[in-house]
């Protein structure tokens, strides 16, 4: 097992800012991927937690991502907000353009958001559950780096592609999913590697194309998509219509402009957002329905998505810390020397 | 093997048309219905062709769906058509609807059609194709009869709760994908449990909630998604966004108000339509960079969905006849007499 640390909220903030600040993001762009990437670490979710921060950071000091760039949010369609994002990270994009695209769900009752050149490296839950804490429903999908081998396929063509979903329930959270349409996320098997630990079958390729457990193999090689040729489908909606469709990269293209430099992923990324109310005549009876469906899926001893990353929550609250890799506050701590 | 028999395509035109006006729908209901199982037949999709004449027409001659309604097309919001399918079959409510559906997307950039109120048994594909042909990005969705129980679960919660999505592509099929959330579609099991065939593992629970691959014991206990909690996650989204949001019935609710009598599946659907034209500034750039997606898909082996009905749809517009199971043909010849 990996050394482990303790460190408190405050230190785990600290920390975040401080490697952001010093690597060359400027204060707007700094909170905004802060607290994404913290808010995965307090749910327990290390792969888009502060790990992340150590590619972030690279992709300024590298001068490839913008650190203090200004997203620019355009009025496009009666139902489509873009955002350029201009070589920025993605969450302050997010926070931009999301006024607007609130406001056009609840005109139309359903729009959508294009975020465009960004860079990508942070979870998309916290963005859904933005737009289920509005009483919206929410969509978000992005393509990432061509790591993963369609169904039947040898080489890496499309992204981990993660979708996200929320939908609000009153006087609770939202019940979120968020998934990579590949086997695993990309960080699971980098953290994987780092710890020399085996994966399990099915997760991915080596460069030959043949299944493999080595992680290091698997990075050099293509992972696989999640459900087989169904989740090879999907994967190709998400390449298609946060890629093409709102003209950026899918990622194969963005692995082309990474150039082997090993950045975060730089493309776009859709957000669909649906209002409820614009739909059925009556939110409480569309709420009651739902709460009868989750029911049903507790009931039967299923588990419905992110109760571990709730209770991961609810108990680092609780704490007053988190237990972190040792080794990567060490890196990171690095960062800020 | 069941035994089989080559009819052309104007006899099998024949005997669906004749089929549905002899157990009681009226001519624009015949005519939807049948196109939409007809295509299903000449792709060789067995279990959405001709096989659910059955339940379609009895549903009628038992005058649990309406054969004779008219759907009712409603402006609900500047993004959102609904229609009123008023208890009969979907095709007719797609048709009525798809207009303003096709209005709103290309006004707004992306639109929603909320179908309601209808009984669905036929394939989602040939609505997202309408779409496609309109040079739309489509997406559907529908819940069915809770046959199918959440991954860790032990029972049927879900439909099998199809999605299904079209790319337009210039000069050519569209790109198009319509897949069963279920490990597998609910009429393959129906087609094994009555050619006595065993399912595959992971298909399938008996009623006590224990793996079976018997097809029989399937059809009393519950269908499994496909790829574990990413499945079943994308099941519970169908159900919300085509239940509860729409304001419709989940596919507990639909079993609920089938109370035994085997009817197909009471609900409503949700369609989305998107214009690429909303979202860049050249839908050349857009096709072109799909299509090296597709490309990318392809130039290593793998396949692009739909391959094979294309190619059977070819195969039997040269053939001018389809293969069928000999003893569905007397079955449906007997619902004629």
């Amino acid at each position: 097992m990996a050394e482990t640390r303790d460190i408190t909220l405050d230190e785990l903030a600290s920390l975040a800012y401080a490697v952001l600040r010093h690597n060359g993001f400027g204060a707007d762009h700094t909170r905004a991927i802060a607290e994404t990437v913290l808010a995965a670490e307090h749910d327990a979710c290390h792969s888009h937690g502060i790990y992340r921060l150590i590619g972030i950071a690279q992709a300024c000091r590298d001068g490839v991502a913008d650190g203090g760039v200004a997203p620019t949010v355009v009025d496009h369609a009666a139902a489509v907000v873009k955002v350029d994002a201009g070589g920025g990270f993605s969450p302050l994009a997010f926070e931009r353009g999301l006024p607007m695209l609130i406001d056009k769900a609840r005109r139309g009752g359903i729009a959508a958001m294009a975020i465009n050149r960004c860079f990508h490296l942070t979870a998309l839950w916290p963005e859904v559950e933005r737009l289920a804490a509005e009483n919206l429903v929410g969509l978000a999908m992005t393509p990432s780096h061509a790591w993963v081998a369609p169904f039947g396929g040898k080489r890496g063509l499309f992204g981990t592609n993660p979708l996200a979903f929320a939908w609000p329930r009153p006087n609770n959270d939202p019940y979120v999913f968020d998934f990579a349409t590949s086997a695993i996320a990309r960080g699971d098997i980098e953290l994987h590697a780092r710890e020399d630990r085996a994966l399990q079958p099915g997760w991915a390729l080596d460069r030959t194309g043949a299944p493999t457990i080595d992680a290091h193999a698997a990075l050099e090689g293509a992972m696989l998509p999640f459900g087989g040729h169904k989740g090879s489908a999907l994967a190709t909606l998400i390449e298609l219509l946060a890629g093409p469709l709102i003209g950026d990269l899918t990622s194969g293209q963005s692995q082309q402009f990474d150039a082997g430099r090993g950045a975060a992923p730089f493309h776009g990324e859709l957000i669909i957002a649906i209002d409820p109310a614009a739909f059925a005549p009556d939110t409480k009876d569309q709420s009651a329905a739902a709460e009868r469906l989750f029911e049903g899926i507790v009931d039967q001893g299923a588990r419905l998505p992110s109760q571990r990353r709730r209770a991961a929550r609810r108990q680092t609250k609780a704490d007053g810390f988190v237990r972190v890799n040792a080794a990567l506050v060490d890196e990171l701590n690095q960062l800020i020397d």
